[in-house]
């Protein structure tokens, strides 16, 4: 029987694309030299019945569909140059829907000093935006480059999304799983301080790890340096959810993760929640001492 | 009521996003000022339901997502720089399928000489494909500034996708319609022997000839040297349709239309179709040597 794309898997797509193209590099970022600069550009598509939440509202789906494109930007440390919007909505969608829609991106360009610069607009049966992001970067920080003895850092909670997207209401979790922020600026300082390598999380840290290990080296985590809160547990354990594993394998937070020398200045609230080893493996060590392999598993589009 | 974006149609809603934004030029293309040139920029989706005649290959689906991108390219007289692929799939689509799509994207981008530089991988509930083509000219040619005076020109046949949507088998009508061609170098060409304005045909002729048309200029075409053949007119009068109704307000040609002195040394193979005058109208001379407008009216997204 011939196979499905079901079968196969979002990454093993992609990596088809990759082994058909020799200009394509393997991040989520195109880096294409120019100028004595480098043009970063990346597109992400978002569709409604994947990608918007039920509570969403239409300014949030807006806003998010920059987000998710500015936040590529931010994992290499770029400035920002220009957004095109790609959008189709269905016939029967109200005006002023059309109207907020079209008010979330431009409070996100807006928001992160990125000009909406072009765009397309089509008849689809469900909103479908797609947003392709181009920033400048003279040296882009890249998803494996991380060095032995490194310390691994995020640039703020992680699992908040993931919690959000189990709840109703205004709260901080559902507040992060309907309108995060692109940690923009916070790219531009953590290039400048020197990162060894930056990605941002989107579909789980555990599966950014296993994207940012370079070969021949691993990477401990601490469940303590998470510092997860008591309410977060609590409420994980209320809705019948391991609070690790929202934590790990969810994402959607867009974070940054990164690499760093120990010996740094980088002048930011951050936090260190382990450290680049020899080991080959991606570890964390629970809370209770004991040391375990993190599974490779994110959010997989395709496979049911 | 409230009204559904099917109330107001495309061009609507592209001038409330215009309106709403400072730094979108109304062109096809965004221009983005660069260390002494321009970078190009334009986005198209297109969506299986709406874009993809039935008999149309998973290669051609591939091959017409680079066209209809490059072509934007094309009518500025722009280099090309690199591609981007956003593309969502059915779960239950043959990954064969899916790798005919990639060939056609692939082989389109080596045809134009643009590089695969990036992309993204969804699920959908049908194929949408949205491309991202970069580009950099030094004097881009845009769509509103011809002279009085100037030439009207085409780089080859229009009508002829027009009247390959209504046809089957294979033939020069339907090859236009489902493997349509981007004119990249004659639009350089064209630029360099300085051609006052220039669009591509999407929409029709009708449709880019008022886009294209300055405040107090007006256009004349005249039927006779649209140089329409015996063929043509029978294979349209057989299927019951008007065929300058198919040459007028179809498009899907990505033939270029551009506007030149009269005075120029242009080396290409092209066809003047009419003139720049002061009409402020835009006419159409039949053969019978009456002289009528045409009317604005093009293919249109969501007015059903």
């Amino acid at each position: 029987m011939a196979l499905n794309v079901s079968d196969i898997g979002e990454k093993q797509l992609v990596n088809y694309i990759l082994s058909q193209s020799k200009s394509i590099v393997a991040d989520d970022t195109a880096i294409t030299e120019f100028n004595d600069t480098n043009l970063i550009s990346t597109c992400d598509m978002l569709i409604e019945s994947k990608h918007f939440p039920k509570d969403m509202s239409y300014f949030q789906m807006g806003f998010k569909s920059v987000t998710v494109n500015v936040s590529d930007l931010a994992a290499m440390g770029a400035e920002p140059l220009g957004f095109l919007l790609s959008i189709a909505i269905p016939k029967d969608l109200a005006i002023d829907s059309f109207k907020q829609i079209i008010k979330g991106v431009i409070d996100a360009c807006s928001y992160y000093n990125i000009p909406l610069i072009g765009g397309d607009t089509n008849e689809a049966s469900e909103i479908i935006i797609s947003g392709t992001a181009l920033g400048l970067c003279d040296n882009p920080m890249m998803k494996n480059t991380a060095r032995n003895g490194d310390l691994i850092c995020l640039t703020g909670d992680i699992g908040m999304a993931a919690l959000g997207f189990n709840l109703n209401g205004d709260n901080i979790y559902t507040k992060k799983s309907l309108e995060p922020y692109a940690r923009l600026n916070e790219g531009q300082i953590i290039k400048k301080a020197g990162a060894t390598s930056a990605t941002d999380i989107t579909d789980g840290l555990a599966s950014e790890l296993y994207e940012m290990k370079p070969d021949s080296l691993g990477f401990m985590i601490y469940e303590e340096k998470l510092e997860i809160s008591d309410e977060f547990k609590k409420m994980s354990a209320d809705l019948g959810l391991d609070y690790l594993d929202l934590l790990l394998h969810v994402g959607e937070d867009f974070e940054l993760v990164f690499t760093i020398s120990k010996d740094n200045d980088l002048d930011l609230d951050y936090r260190v929640i382990g450290e680049v080893n020899a080991s080959d493996k991606i570890e964390i060590t629970l809370i209770d001492g004991e040391v375990t392999e993190i599974e490779n598993r994110g959010y997989n589009h395709y496979v049911s």
